[in-house]
Parts: C-alpha cells; sequence; structure tokens
C-alpha cells in the first residue's frame, strides 16, 4: 500500500537583507503549499547572504538563541502554510557558542528539532570559511518525528560522510533533509568543475542506497560575492534514483510527492541495513 | 608529481570447468599484463560457475585450503605475467569452515594477503543462496601492501556497505578493489532492473568520494543457470568518476592508467577522511 508525502524544495538566492529573503522566501512556501506540500526544505542560512566568505566580527552578530526570531518568522510561515519547514539559522547558545542549525518547524508552528551541523568546511583560501563562525555540533545525529515521517536534518557539509546518514537512518528516518550551500568559487573554472558537482550527487545518492531512504537536498542559487551556487536541489528515492532536480540557472519551487512504502520493500529486496556486519550506530 | 599505475580488469564468464576458466584466465592475464597491467582483478570465484544458485552438498568439495590448489595455480599465474592478481577462492580452513575468500597473489607468486567476505547475500528465491555455502567472513576488513599501492581486497556484496571502504580507506587503501558477481535473475524483468544498476554504480563510487580513493569493480558476465551477469566491470578515480567500464555484453580485458597522486592532491582540497566527526574504524 502506497504511502505518499509531497515533498517541498525551494531553490533561491538571498541578499543581505534578512526581511528580503524572508518576504521571498514566503511566496516560495505559499507557492508549495498551493501545491499540497507537506514538508519543504529551504537552503542552508536562507535568511542571510553566505557571509563566510569573509572574516568580520559585524556577521557574528546575526547570530540569534533557538527559538528566536528567526524561528518565530519561521513558526508563522509553517503555521499559515501548515507545512513543516525545515532550514539552517546561525545559532547562538546561552553559553556564547555559535552554530549552523538545521531546525524543524512543526506544521502548527512550533519547533520540533534541532541539530547542529558536525561537519565544518575550513577553506578560506575557496570562501568555505565556515570554522571561523561556526563550532562543530554538539548534538549528534537527531531524528525528528513529523506527522508525515520520520526524518533527519543534517546541513551542507555534512553531505560528504556517510556516517551521519548511516546512524540517521538506523534511528528510524526515513528522508535526510540537506539545506545547503555549495558551489564553485567564481575563480575557479577547472576542468574538475563537472566532475565535483557530480560527486556531490553522487555520494548523496550513495547515502540513500546504503540506508534504503530518500535524501533531499535544497541549495541556493545564484552568485554571491565569490560564489557562484550550483541550484540543482534535487530529491532521490531509496534506490538513489534522482525524482526531480532544480536547474542550475534559477530559483525554482517544487512539490514531489514520495512513496514511503518504497522503503520497506526495497528493504526486503536489499536490506543494507539489517546486513551489515559493521555497526556505526554511536 | 604523478604517480602512474596501471590496473588490469578482467571481465569474464565462467563454466563449470575450473580447468577451462583458468585457461581462460590465463589468457586474459596475459593480455592484461602485455598492456602493462601491475595489479589485476578478476571476477569472484571466477574458478567456478556460480553454484550458490541451487544446494547441493557436492559444491562443498569445491572449497580448498588457503594456500591451497588455486592460490598455487594463480601464483603461477603472476609470477609468469609479473604481477598482483586478486580474485576470490571458495575456502575451507582447518577448522572445517566456509568463507568466500579474497586473496591477493604478488607478483612473485606468493600469497600476500586474503580477506573472507563479511556481507553474504541470504536471497535463496532470487538464486543468492549464498548463505548456505559461507560463513561471514572474520578477519575484518584488510589492507595489504603490493609494490604499487596499498590495497583493500573486499568481495561483491560488500560493495553495498560504506563501512568498510571507510575502514579500509582509514587504514591507509589507496584503492579498494571488489572481485564481483552480480547479475539478474533471469525471470526478473523488472522496470527497476536499470535503477538497481545503476545504484550498485553509484554507490561504489560513492565510497571512492566519501574516502578519495580508486574503487576496482571486476564482475562476471554471460549466463549461469538463473542468473544473467551485468558485465559493466569499471575502475573509477577518487572524485567518483569513472575512468573506464566494460561492456554488458562480452568478455573483456583492459588496462586502466591511475595516477595514485590524484589521492593527496583531492585530499587537500576535499579532507572528508580527516574532517569526518564520526569514527567507524573498528
Amino acid at each position: 500500500m502506497k504511502n505518499i508525502i509531497r515533498i517541498g524544495l525551494v531553490q533561491m538566492h538571498s541578499s543581505d537583507s534578512v526581511a528580503k529573503n524572508l518576504a521571498n522566501a514566503s511566496l516560495h512556501i505559499k507557492h508549495c503549499a498551493d501545491k499540497g506540500a507537506q514538508i519543504i526544505c529551504l537552503p542552508e542560512l536562507f535568511l542571510m547572504n553566505y557571509f563566510c566568505q569573509e572574516r568580520d566580527k559585524k556577521f557574528f552578530e546575526l547570530a540569534e538563541p533557538i527559538p528566536g526570531p528567526a524561528t518565530d518568522a519561521l513558526g508563522k510561515l509553517a503555521r499559515n502554510n501548515n507545512a513543516v519547514l525545515i532550514t539552517s539559522v546561525y545559532e547562538k547558545d546561552r553559553r556564547g557558542k555559535y552554530f549552523n542549525t538545521a531546525v524543524v518547524i512543526g506544521d502548527s508552528g512550533k519547533l520540533i528539532g534541532k541539530y547542529r551541523k558536525m561537519h565544518i568546511p575550513d577553506d578560506p583560501a575557496n570562501h568555505y570559511d565556515e570554522a571561523h563562525y561556526f563550532e562543530e555540533g554538539d548534538l549528534g545525529v537527531r531524528v525528528i518525528d513529523t506527522p508525515y515521517a520520520r526524518i533527519a536534518p543534517m546541513v551542507c557539509f555534512d553531505q560528504w560522510f556517510p556516517e551521519g546518514a548511516r546512524i540517521a537512518a538506523s534511528k528510524g528516518a526515513e528522508i535526510l533533509f540537506y539545506p545547503t550551500a555549495i558551489g564553485w568559487p567564481m575563480k575557479e573554472k577547472s576542468h574538475l568543475n563537472k566532475i565535483e558537482h557530480e560527486a556531490w550527487q553522487v555520494i548523496q545518492r550513495g547515502h540513500a542506497i546504503a540506508n534504503n531512504v530518500f535524501v533531499v537536498a535544497a541549495n541556493r542559487i545564484g552568485i554571491e560575492g565569490h560564489i557562484k551556487f550550483w541550484g540543482t536541489s534535487f530529491v532521490c528515492d531509496p534506490y538513489g534514483h534522482i525524482i526531480k532536480k532544480a536547474s542550475a540557472s534559477r530559483e525554482e519551487n517544487m512539490v514531489i510527492p514520495c512513496d514511503l512504502s518504497l522503503i520497506a520493500s526495497m528493504r526486503r529486496n536489499w536490506p543494507f541495513l539489517d546486513a551489515r556486519q559493521i555497526k556505526t550506530d554511536s
């Protein structure tokens, strides 16, 4: 018996105006909701521009507590559109520590889960100076029950590490959500560009296959500072088959029906999660 | 500075005659060696037909000690062709336990390493009744130093599990070799066939990317009993880019130059192995 849920995917550009980014996201979220989306994923830190390209103390001022103004605003959008929302927010916690934190907002508007990005890019030469702004996440891998599915939110660079996906699936996650901000430095016109972009898709499709889960990646689009973001947000099924992929050229919102019963039926034939001999559930 | 090694890949059909399979493999190995191959990988259990499709006591008689006649014959081929050989052999150990064991034969003809397949398909309905014939490997993941590279041999179904690849790379493996026997049951003409075949490539390419290593899969070709083997043996680089892939229709031998310096240069940009926060090296 099928168990269809409708995933909304927002691929958008962000400016340095939080108000404008929120207004833009509101439109995309509404379009998704109008098309029946139940869980909507937005890009990493979409409320702000990708400030991690340079070091400036002022950017630390963008961080805020969770819950806080950002999750309040997202909560209103979730409630108004009757949809679960996922993105990441720049968090400053009570101890004064800074994190890149995925938040899951329930469709009643309440914060129902968070996860702090564990893998932090440390590559200032290529304009990914995140280690300057974020500590490594200290919450471990989190799974969150929504009314539609058990999900695991992770963030961007986590995409390259099979362990997180494995742990999430072993805790029962059916869908992995990766709010993302990935692109090439503008200066880098390499013969490797195409291969790197392909690798980004392949490794996430691999997580889907290894764990028999759906994978959702919602990326930025457009140019900010030194970086041209890839777009090409996508959803793939437990066979690693890309169901739907956004363009590399423009903002998009889309709603993708996903049949969660595929997870169990695939596991009957390919019980990878059950058959593995080496455990990683830490 | 480049560090090119030449990998030989044999994609072949196997019959129920060990002598014929050995003679056929000898020709393929010689062709690879003539083209400069330094490490040559052959399909899983290529010395025999894929007997795991049905249960018959006689097949247990095919097992032998390691070292034993099979590794002696392989040793002679390795020495004569001055190449390292990798495949798997049906092993019966001194305790009377049966394993599907990858062997690495040095170019002097000496057995320089072995690994016992850890993940054993248990799917008699689809003619993969390996659990009837093989115990789960009890040696863990092994890395083996050859004159050309540090390698890790694993076997077929291990391909679907990221943990083994991760452990191998964390022990310094530069190339993962998977002797393989994968195909579809003839009865199964599913719309999923293409997607499953793609998944088999994607997950292995994912191991290459996650660990910045080369991956080699040498598969059977042709029909045996109920199974039509996929062929499409391949080598991919640390970006998960397939350098060379064999056909789905015929026996082939090929030699693929691989620049091992790509591993270190890729790790400078994408230090996944170093950057990961969750360890799996058990």
